[in-house]
Parts: structure tokens; sequence; C-alpha cells
């Protein structure tokens, strides 16, 4: 079968690889849709990152480079391993991509176990990616969405499944508002999730082409314009002097980061979202005088099957975000390179392997 | 009356001042002990800060230097105004100081009265202090304490409601441990209150002095001396390998900062209890990987009652804290010198206006 496999920095190959083959405990799928994530173009650009370098397998999947890619993946189930008796062949599921270790308690018991030691993601450290026309993941990792939802749009549930879990992270309520900084894919999900919750979200974005996004899916109450106007005094006069309750960081940028510290009502929450390369310079004072409670989150824990939920009742319309559909071939030339150098316009390009 | 009253910075005077009125919804309390506060002794070296400098009048208490000090007080009620019918002459009572505007909900409905706009601090801003023989105080801010709260060690509930707010701020749980870093009062007290609650305390303090006063006082279950160990490796060995479940920043120190970090278990909580002069720096990719909670908390908010309770069923034992009893004449050569050149083994020095 076809399959994009990551050699190194700036070399993908799609290239012909055994299928794999369905284990007692497995579920064989065949591949609708993968998104392509920012963290694949990371590896792209600066990467190996989570990818295992060749001649280092990671400590779980034992696998090293070359590896498949590709971890935000809708499918058809195809076959079930032994022992897998609530899944069945043609059902359409989503991949919750984990890799983690046999004795790490997964169960919706343990609300950590996405930081357990050597975590790493299928489709960057191995086990197949969804990049592919085939793939066979274990059934704890593979997440039902029922026939009504578009198999394109389910491709998307894996990003919005990270939305999902910083609005978990945040204790946001209906009736709260947020301000988030930067309307990239993450932070547009974000939104997607808290417009979906009964939060108002108020989006600072210096793009005017990803402000507009933001507007025209619907998702953002307000968006601003950070260097037009002064966005702490704008958003307090939309919060009747008070500030926004919570915050969402999806920048990496230090005024960014600035701004949601003086934005913030007192006891309000800044959820960081960015993966920032560099340290953050923090103002201590305005964390203590105004009880600011400054939060990491990353990837999901136990968030699929709400996430799935919220787009199984309407609650959140995954097609505006859909900018492109491409077929594996054209991963390179017509994936990365929009993205990197459209990123104002491309939300989530599709890769159909059928194609 | 005698009363010590600040001026300037450097300028302390203990002056003869008229005594308070004791008017309609006040109580009027004789002072019996207070205890001088970091904050008093960061008046007098770099202020003013919280004081309202001579010409500019606090915008709630309308009054400017010179004010009364001192705000860690207990003392027994003398006369009640008008109105006041749940406290009686004789009354053993403690204080909350605040200064807040009469538009804000202070019932313990609101959960951030204490962030209020403009709030200050009774010994700081005006309305009198407890460095006097006497002091009238709303009935709002006044907590009884009972007739068994021996009065000297009731003084020291003022500065223990703020290691009890920080507590709160931490969402510690019996049976968790903590890490705090930096043994001075407010870490010693803080230590006081977790041990109280069940949460089993670590200790890292480079004074040998200070080690030995968190182990004397019985409250820390560990200490350990940053300059010699690895405090990370070895609080992690105390937490079978996980780290502590909480950490409680009372340096104001960026090395502090970092081994919290470092050393706090995924999904833990960072509680900045000291104030910054300065930015701290961030390692974001930890906020972010590990998910941990960075918490600022400052002063208590409805934290009195449930803190003179810990005192009142001996769960905290202040006794150990007190270092030193003087008269009020003596303010500054016994009081505020000792505390600056002996700040190793004077942790609470009390004075007591009747000496």
């Amino acid at each position: 079968m076809k399959a994009a496999r990551y050699y190194d920095r700036g070399d993908i190959r799609v290239e012909d690889v055994p299928e794999p083959v369905v284990e007692a405990g497995t579920v064989g799928i065949d591949v609708a849709y993968c998104g392509i994530c920012g963290t694949d173009l990371h590896e792209y650009l600066d990467g190996p990152i989570f990818v295992p370098p060749h001649g280092h397998p990671h400590p779980i999947s034992g696998e090293d480079a070359p590896v498949t890619l590709g971890h935000e993946m809708s499918g058809v189930v195809y076959a079930v391993g032994e022992g897998v008796t609530d899944l069945a062949v043609g059902d359409h599921v989503v991949v919750e991509p984990y890799i983690i270790a046999d004795d790490v308690d997964t169960s919706p018991a343990n609300p950590a176990y996405h930081l357990s030691k050597d975590m790493n993601f299928i489709g960057l450290a191995g086990r197949g990616g969804g990049l592919a026309e085939k793939i066979v993941v274990k059934r704890r990792w593979v997440h039902p969405v029922g026939q009504d939802v578009p198999l394109d749009e389910a491709a998307l549930i894996e990003p919005l499944s990270v939305g999902y879990h910083a609005y978990q992270r945040s204790g946001a309520k209906a009736g709260d508002v947020a301000l988030i900084t930067g309307a990239g894919p993450i932070g547009l999900l974000t939104t997607a999730v808290l417009k979906a919750e009964g939060i108002s979200v108020v989006i600072s974005e210096p793009s005017e082409l990803r402000r507009r996004k933001a507007l025209e899916t619907g998702v953002a109450a307000h968006v601003l314009d950070p260097r037009e106007v002064d966005v702490v005094a704008e958003v307090r006069a939309l919060t009747d002097g008070r500030g926004p309750d919570v915050a969402f960081e999806c920048t990496s940028v230090q005024p960014a980061l600035d701004t949601l510290f003086d934005a913030v009502k007192p006891t309000g929450v800044i959820v960081v979202v960015s993966i920032w390369g560099h340290p953050g310079s923090l103002d201590m004072q305005k964390l203590v005088l105004k009880e600011v409670d400054l939060r990491g989150t990353i990837a999901y824990v136990n968030s699929h099957p709400e996430t799935i939920r919220l787009v199984q009742e309407g609650k959140v319309d995954l097609k505006p975000f859909i900018t492109g559909k491409i077929g594996l071939d054209h991963l390179v030339d017509e994936g990365f390179d929009t993205l990197i150098h459209h990123n104002e316009t491309a939300v989530k390009i599709l890769v159909d392997p059928r194609l």
C-alpha cells in the first residue's frame, strides 16, 4: 500500500510499504482522510523532533525513521482482531493517536495518561500513520463516530480534541467571555469548542485573512487587530470593564502573553496552548496581585468521546475549517508547501490516500 | 494614646495620637499584640509602597502619611458601636485588615473581594493600626477567636491566613506531598497549615538556622539544603519517583521557581506566594508538556474563620513561631533592626503596646 514516510528533515517519500497485520485487540482501518498538522510541518522543516531518528528507536514502539506520518485520521473499519467485540466492519472511526507504555493506566480513571513517560504519537513515532491507505490501531485508541458525521469532517476531530482539552483545562463555563490570541488552526478550533459550550470568544489576531476566517466560520463573537487597537481596552469594554474570564495563548509570542495578563480579570485563567521554543517572561506581580492561574495544556486526555458528541450533535460544524483536499502523492507540493507559503488562508488540508 | 506612625522611608515615630471613636457598626479593640510583618519592613526600608504618601490620600480611606502601622493584631473588645449585636465587651478578637470600597460585596459569596479596585490594608493605608493601644474596626473585619486561644498566638492568625489562602489556592488534599522553597515566616506558616490539613511538606531552604526552625516547630517532614543536595532528585525519591503534588514559591528568586517546575509532578500545581520585584523567566515547554498550573495568591479572602478553627482545634500550634516580644517604644531598635539583621533566627516578633 502507499504511505508517506518521514526519513529526515526535508525528506518525506510516498512509497509502497507492506499492509499492516490485524492482530488480537487491534482494529484495521481503511483511512478515509488525514489532516496535515502543524507538528508534521515542524518535523519537515526543523525535525526530527517527535520522530525517533534513524538508529534511535522509540522506547515504546521500538521504531525509528523512516516512519509513516499522519495522526489526524478518519476511516472505516475493514477488520477487527480477536477479542474486539464492540466494533464491526463498516464502522466509521477516528483515532486518538497515542503511543503509551503498556504499564500505564489508560482508562478514564487516569486524568494524566497523556503525560506518562515516553508518551508519543502514532504517525510520528511509529505504529503506522494516517498518511497511508490503511492503519492498524489498538482498540483503546479507536473511537466510533457513527455513520452521520461525514468522514472528511471526522478527520478534524483530533485537532478539535486539542481545543476541547484546552477548554477543559480552563474551567470556563457557559456565559463566560474568553480572549484568544492567535487564529491559526488550533486557535480557531478552540474557539469552536468554546462557542459550542456557550462561551463568547474574542480573538486577537494580526492577520486580516485569519480574522476574516474567524468571523466567516461563525465561531468568534469579535475579532481585534492588535496592531490597530488596544486589545486590553477593547475587551474590557466588551465585558463591562471586568476583563475576560479565561484566555488562551495560541501564538507562542511574548506580546500575546503580556496582553492576556493585562486583560484577564482578577482570578482569571490563562491557558497556554501553543508550544514555545523559548522561555517566557512573566510579570510575577500581576500573577500574584490578580491571582491569575497560568495553565499548560497538551493534546488531549479522555477528550475524544465528548468532542465527538459536540460534532454529532451539530454544536460544532467542522466543514468551514477544511480548506483543501489533496492526494497522497501531492502531500509535499500541494500540502506542506501550501501550508508554509499560504498559512493565512489555509486552515486544514486533508489528504485522501485513495486519490 | 501611643501609636507607631509611618511618616516616610526610615521615619517611623512613636507618638501620642487621639483615641479613635467607636461609631455605629464598628468595634473598639484594646490591642493585645501586633506582629511585625515583612511588608512593614519593606515600607520602612523601601517605602512608601502600600502607604499613601503625604499629599496623596488613599481613594477609599482618604488618609495619607503619617499613618499608624500594624496589621497583624489581636485584642479585647472594649466597646461596640450601635447595631453590633454579635460581639460583646471582653471578647477576644483578631482583625482581617482590609480597606475595601463600600460598593464591593465583601460577603462570603464573593471569592475575590480582596482583589477589588484600590484594595489596601488597615495599618498601611489608614483606619488606624495594630501598633497602637487601641483601634476601631468595622464589624465586618473583626473575627472572634474565643477565650481559649492565647492572645499572643492570636496575633499570628493574620499571617497564618495568608498560608491558609495559599493552601486553598493550591487545591492540595490530605495525603499529598508539598514542596516549599523558603522557610521565612510565610513559608513556615504555610507549612503549618498544610501539615494541619494532612499534607506532608518538604522544605528547600539554604539557611541552616531556618531549616532547623522548620524541623523544631514540627511542621516540616523533611528539609533540604539546595546548595548541598539535588532538591529535584531528593524530593522525587521521597515521592516514589512521582514528584510533589503541589509546590509553594516563598523566596522570590528565580532558581527556586526553576526547581519547582522541574520537581512538580505532571498536572502539579505551583503557587507563587512571594512578591517578586522583577519578572520571572518561565520554561513554557515545561508548563505545557507537564500541564503545570502556576497560580498567584495574595493575602486572604474568607479565610479567617477556617484559619481560626485550625488554631482553636489545636491543629496549628502558633507558639513556636513567636521569637520575641517587645514594647512599642522599641519597635525600631528591637523590632525592625532585629528582623533586618537577624532574619534567620527571628520568625515573628510581637509588639505589646502596653509595655
